[in-house]
């Protein structure tokens, strides 16, 4: 683990031949590793604490001038209530995951003696570029280490204090374990982030953490396939025969649980029948927790005919552009649909194949739903924030993916690993084997894992 | 099926849409429609063969005028022996292959009430580009409606009378099935590849079938994410322990079975003992197939020695770019290894990560080299052409992929496939969960697939 001023190039090169040696470890001298940084981490609680207090005064004062988002300072706070116990607790639910490296998840029989078996492998070297959220440096680190993977972890200038601090100690923590130096790589110059895109050659993955714009502006530079999400616009349908309740609590836990969430429910489908039953209920709840409305004319007018006058003042009205907005803020969008058909029409145009869900008593509804919306995670009756590789059981995650390829959602463990084919022969050709006169045939036969 | 000339935005936003519906389709209705194109290419095997014949004698003239390459004439012709064959047996291979849609491949009871559940889906929208191999037209269709995902196709001009036959069968065929109409898009139209790849919010994955001048465009000029392969340069190290007849036979197949394939060897490193032994009987061979060597100054003297001189005089001597080069011809590369860890060394370094082999009698060393080759395919005494779906038991391929992410090796159904996280909740909120006093703890309990 080196904290460097190196070159892109060279840092790079580094992990790529650190990868190499790291992908033929043992998995307890991985989970060695593991311990390591833990321990390292709860040790200097204090120092990185302080250290993000730093990183956060500079964030409040510029989000006061309007330089910064609030929800970024959000991200930022490492002191909001559980992340320290959230990301030391993932350190070691990571360790104590099984191991991913060298799984056989296919054996065939070809012929005698000519067996092909597909076995996982790590994928090589990861640049992992993030703004604030300092978190997500131990995280990350940790699902390297575990999975085999090299990383190269380049951090925000809004979280450099924070970023130091943590380097500093995960480093100090590796050097004393069979991790190669080299295998985790943390970038701290700065303005670097195009020359790291351009190394294709030694990077096999780029994971961005930030915003929507560092997510597309590296989509769009790069030949190095993407993993993440740029948007998280997740949407809730509530269907007339959800109970009222129940719709108001996970509506509420969608909502406001996390604002600046990417899981955060942003629009809210109502069908036009649960426009005078739930719909109120949930409405009420909402304003009560200081969430603003932004409703079609359908939902508006009913809510005048419920709410009192002074809350339903506060109803804004919506526009076009408010379907298609994540606010990551506690602004809700809200519109009227007729049914099951339209709502998965809305979400399949509009949402972002992040989280979606529908609130509904009928199990048939709800699994139609289920297979027609085409998003990473498809819910009946559970809160748009259980996406989340902790919640999914996965010890923690390297980001969620609304890819349609390689990983979607959470992306733990299984998500860094790829696989490769083995053929173990006694000199078998490929000419011997065909549909013709004397040609052998491929038996294919399963065989057990 | 539609054989249009419909813009590629259109074409684009047509398969997008039946994509939705193919989704849903059962296996049976995907069966029968292969059912139906196996009949209707069977029965109209002389047309389509004549068009081929066409398109072959436009490109012969072509090659013979130097405006074409010979492999690329060579992968034209479906008369080849055994590849109409092949192709049509490829179709009921994919047929009768285990339905990839629908198969839950995690189950976890995250509370009372609350399980989680993946299950895959079809990705979405696949565009295939090819230039050549009319055979692949067949190949993608079927694997497109067996795996549900709804497929745009374009061919190149060298492929025109071919594809335009094969595309109208398969289509008229198509239409008596409950596959959607537009759910295969066939785009004649020309210089529509740049307008294509510009469609991602509308196409998950371009999958290019060409030269590697095609891919390296491809892949430096889309968002979209790329399945496949530029370069096929596979190696063969011949270890001092391998047996010289089978070295050989091995030898041989890779590299004179069909010479223009991407899984065709292209360079033998040879361990330095190996020189005075194996290697004579080795060169000897491949220079009877009419393999011409290109050797560097020790695997030369060597064969000085053991051949005889009019044999000997045939030998090359190889330049640096010759160990970089893909021939797709009876070129051969030789360079002299002291071992395994350099041979291991040179091809991490100079192969394109989609096949290679070593011939050894020691187990150890073979399992160390296919630890420590970081390719997509590590074979143990067998030939590099076995690098094949048909050969694999896959049925048939979209391409042979050496990415590190989502698919590596030969491409099948499982391939084209992502999944999708389902939660069934009673209504369970994020804010219930977590570590601090009067908090729920999640499950977590793996639950039987």
């Amino acid at each position: 683990m080196s904290l460097t001023n190196a070159s892109p190039l060279e840092a790079a090169q580094a992990a790529k031949s650190a990868s190499h040696v790291l992908a033929t470890l043992p998995a307890s001298a991985r989970n060695d590793a593991l311990t390591a940084i833990h321990a390292g981490l709860t040790e200097a609680r204090d120092e990185i604490l302080a250290a993000n207090a730093r990183d956060l005064e500079v964030a409040r004062l510029a989000a006061e001038h309007g330089q910064l988002s609030q929800s970024l300072v959000s991200r930022l706070d490492l002191g909001k209530k559980g992340k320290w116990e959230d990301m030391l607790k993932g350190i070691l639910d990571v360790r104590d995951l099984e191991d991913p490296v060298g799984k056989v998840t296919l054996r065939t029989r070809l012929d005698d003696g000519l067996d092909l078996t597909r076995v996982t492998c790590p994928i090589g070297v990861l640049l992992i570029i993030f703004e604030a959220r300092p978190e997500v440096i131990a995280n990350i680190a940790s699902l390297a280490v575990k999975s085999g993977n090299a990383a190269i972890l380049k951090g925000g200038k809004e979280s450099t204090e924070s970023f130091v601090a943590i380097s500093t100690v995960i480093s100090a923590a590796l050097e004393k374990t069979r991790v190669p130096n080299g295998a985790i790589q943390l970038v701290t110059t700065r303005d670097v982030i195009p020359q790291l895109l351009d190394l294709d050659q030694y990077i096999d993955l780029v994971i961005p953490r930030g915003s929507n714009e560092l997510v597309r502006y590296i989509k769009s530079t790069t030949k190095i396939p993407v993993l993440g999400h740029a948007d998280g616009l997740c949407s809730i349908f509530l269907e007339r025969s959800a109970d009222a309740k129940m719709a108001a609590d996970v509506i509420i836990d969608s909502k406001t649980s996390y604002p600046a969430a990417c899981n955060s429910v942003e629009t809210l489908l109502v069908q036009g029948p649960a426009l005078e039953s739930q719909f109120p209920v949930v409405a009420g709840a909402l304003i009560a927790k200081g969430v603003v409305l932004r409703c079609d004319a359908k939902s508006k007018a009913a809510l005048a005919n419920k709410l009192s006058p002074d809350l339903s003042a506060k109803i804004e009205d919506a526009g076009d552009a408010d379907y298609d907005t994540e606010f990551l803020s506690l602004t809700l969008a809200v519109k009227t649909v007729d049914g099951l058909d339209e709502a998965i029409g809305h979400i399949n145009a509009h949402g972002s194949k992040h989280t979606d869900a529908i609130l509904t008593s009928s199990p048939e509804l709800a699994e139609q739903f289920m297979s027609s919306v085409d998003s990473a995670g498809v819910y009946w009756n559970a809160s748009t924030r259980m996406a989340d590789g902790m919640r999914y059981g996965f010890g923690t995650e390297v980001g969620i993916s609304t890819n349609k390829i390689h990983s979607r959602g959470p992306v733990g463990l299984e998500g860094l690993m790829i696989y490769k084919y083995q053929i173990r022969g006694q000199g078998q050709v490929t000419a011997a084997y065909g549909e013709g006169e004397g040609k052998k045939r491929f038996k294919h036969e399963r065989l057990p894992l």
